[in-house]
This record gives structure tokens, sequence and C-alpha cells, in this order.
């Protein structure tokens, strides 16, 4: 269920987006708890995994299961032996004795990943190909017209059109079904443009750039950071500026 | 710095919002790192730690320091004793065995924290006032102005209008922000309502509950977690619905 209803004291009835607490676990250890949308959610599982690189392969995770409480879901995965192994051994190494004092220092830097350069894409976008992405995907956010609390996260392959569409409380929860049902559907990242309906910030890129997708779309501005991680990545990035959509970074920008 | 200049490939020059991890430490121990526009860090802490109940009145904060590094900036809290006892011991209390499969369900279980009930204001906001406060919200951010790419929380005062704004690329930093500010300036949360640019999600109704903000105003629509939790402490919420703002809980509603 992703949204329900709720009278207002006038006595008018309006429908709310659902926001519950999600826990994705991985071999029983959880890794993070993401207020989100309640759908999709093996395919949140997958897309998260994928873009925040505990896995490189969708076939790394074996088995999901979602588990409804009281207080929450949880998401649960298990992983191949060797994608286990790599995940236990992060984990640990990011443990850590704590209060040594250094702890912000390795944290901040974490927030900071190397990201892999993105291949430039075999296939343009025209300007008003940009301009008619942005548009089609307003059309195609079913959750967001019914409560007007969600964003959005579409693929646009050039030729073809909006391909699939994911809505979420959370931006990077909305990607990260999106990643999910790209795999699942067999869809290559490299194939098409991310088109969201939030701002552009940082977190989205480096998502973007580890999965591969090569071209992003964003109706709202994006902050210095997501530029220069964009540019070093070998992103192309068009968004709103002050007058109309603009190129951001470009591929051939990218350093040697 | 909040903003920076970017050359377009095209050659147009564009302003963008800064944005910085910043890791949040108190007494040594690291208790987030946010990605966050780096200004008012001191408040930003200081907003983080009262409404995340780390503590309960500022002057349990006994030192703080802003240190920048180039991954990015810590915000180093020291806290008086008492203070100190209950984070470490709380945290300890947290830190558990890992990968006991139940972790998901205790940290689900922390995602919805119990919430005080906030006393209902002796003051009250006309339908007029709450559009008033919205619109007035929207000449105060200069740095959305500057980069299109910033959330802003503010406090309006019956009476007295917008008293503070902070604006940051985050939405619930930018309401740490306003909160830390709040507190120096020594406005009492309880003399007027939170007025936000962004969804109201059950974050940001969690925070002001915390520290006694008892009205909430926001242009887009809350979710349901918002709305339900927001009826349980007592918080009066305004949001846009179809077709105009609505008062979506009132505090006669919360329950004895």
């Amino acid at each position: 269920m992703t949204a329900s209803g709720w009278r207002l004291p006038d006595g008018a009835e309006v429908r709310l987006a659902e926001e519950v607490p999600v826990a994705l676990s991985f071999d029983g250890v959880t890794q993070a708890v993401m207020m989100a949308t309640p759908a999709h959610l093996e395919e949140f599982a997958l897309g998260f995994a994928l873009s925040e690189g505990l896995i490189a392969d969708a076939a790394e995770i074996t088995r999901q299961e979602i588990e409804t409480t009281e207080a929450g879901i949880e998401a649960r995965n298990w992983l191949a032996a060797p994608a286990g192994a790599r995940f236990a051994e992060r984990r640990r190494a990011t443990m850590g004795p704590v209060g040594c004092g250094l702890c912000g220092i390795e944290q901040l830097e974490q927030a900071r990943r190397p990201l892999p350069t993105v291949r430039a894409p075999r296939w343009s976008l025209a300007p008003e190909e940009a301009e008619e992405a942005l548009a089609a995907l307003r059309g195609h956010q079913p959750l967001q017209d019914e409560t007007r609390a969600v964003h959005a996260a579409a693929f646009w392959c050039p030729g073809q059109g909006l391909m699939l569409c994911r809505e979420d409380v959370g931006r990077h929860n909305a990607l990260d079904k999106l990643i999910g049902a790209l795999i699942r559907q067999k869809i290559a990242a490299a194939s098409g443009a991310l088109v969201m309906t939030s701002r552009l910030s940082v977190d989205l890129i480096q998502k973007a750039a580890t999965v591969g997708i090569p071209v992003i779309l964003g109706p709202s501005a994006p902050t210095a950071l997501a530029v220069s991680e964009a540019r070093a990545a070998g992103l192309t990035l068009i968004a709103r500026a002050h007058g109309g959509l603009a190129l951001y970074t470009a591929p051939e920008e990218a350093p040697a």
C-alpha cells in the first residue's frame, strides 16, 4: 500500500503517501534504515546494493525476503560467498575503535567515495529531447498525482522514450528502485538517461556513476559537488539553470 | 563559502550551491555525517543535538570546534559530564552484537522514536497569516535565489512575522540550523511556527516535536506517517492540499 486516506479536521478527505522505515540487511547485518515508500522493495535492495557498491553483479544476491513487522519492513538479502566475504571485510574495516577522535575524518573520506569513469554513451540527446524526457516524466507519476509528496526517477532511452519509472518519498530510494528495476528487466544502464524530479545532489551522481548510467537530467540546479563529481566521472549532466535547461558537464571534459 | 561560480561547456557562467560532507562528533565520537551547506555549523551541531535528543539543554554542549579538512568539515562538540555519560551509555546500548539477525528490528524501532506531547500554543494562526508566512519565506532565500538548489527553514511569530531563516542543501539540516539559531537568540520554540520550503516527512515532525515547536507550515503535502506522528504529538500541521492550504492536524485532536 503506497497511499492511504486521511480525514482533515474540516471533514475533507485527502490521500497521503505512505512512509515506512525500511531496513536493508545483508547476510543478517543491517546496512541502512531508510524512510521509504513500501513498494518494489526487492528492486530497492538490489538497486541499493549495486549503487552503493556492495555487489558488482545482481547474481551476487542469492536470496531476498521481505519481512513486515510492526516497526517497519526488513528487506533481507543473502549474498553469494565471495560478495559476502567482501561485505564482512569492509564492515570490519569500517568498524574500528570508536572515540579515537579520528573517526570524523575517516567517515568524511567515505562520504566522497572514488567513482569509476563512465564510458561516454554511443547515443546523444538533442536539447528538445531533454525537454521531452522531463515533460514525459510528469505523465508517469501516479503516486505523486494522488499524494503530492513523492519523487520519481525514470529511465529515458533515445528513440524509445520513457522506459521505466519508480516513485518514492525519498529521491535516492526512487533511484535505487529504478536501478533494481533496470537490472531485473535486463535494460543496460549505458543505454539511456536518468531523469529525476528532484534536485541533483552528489549522492545521486555517485549512484548513477557506480552503475554506469552516462546521462542525468533534472528539473532543478545541481550542487557544486554534484557537478565536479559528475565531471570527474565523465557523466553528462543536464539540468535547469536560470532560464532553461543547460548542459553542466559533458564527457569530453573528463580528465584523461 | 556557500556558492561558487561554474563555467558551463557553452561558456555561460552559473552560481552553484556548495555541498560539503560535515561530520558531527560528540566527545570525539562521530554521530552522523551529512552533506550540507558549509555555513552556520555551530548552530547546526547545536540544533542537531537538541532535535535528536542527544542533549536537553544548550548548556550541555560546553565547547564547539569547527575543523576544516580536505575531506570535509568536522563539527566537534564536547558535552557536560552528565550529557556525555548519557550519550556514551546510549551508544553502548545501540552498538550490540552485529549479525544477530535482530538488528534490523531494533533499528526499525529506533526510526520511530517516542515523541513528547507538545503543548498547544497560546496563540493562533489565521489562514491568511499561514499564506503570508509561506509567501514571506520566498523573500528570505538569498542562496536559493542565487543557486536554485537549496531548501529553507524559517520561524514565523504571529504579529512579528518571519524572525529567522536558514538555508541548506538538506531540508533537515536547514531545520537543525534554524533550531540552533533560535536557541542562540533565545527565541522560545513555543512562540512561533516552523515554515519549510520542502515536503513534510516524518523526520521534520520528529525534530520539531522534540524541541517543542507547536505549528508546522509547508508548501507540499505531508506523508501519512508525518500526519499520524504530528497528530500524536499534538502538533498543528498546515500544508498544501489539492487546491490550497489545509489544516491536517490540530492539537485538540491529540489523544489524551
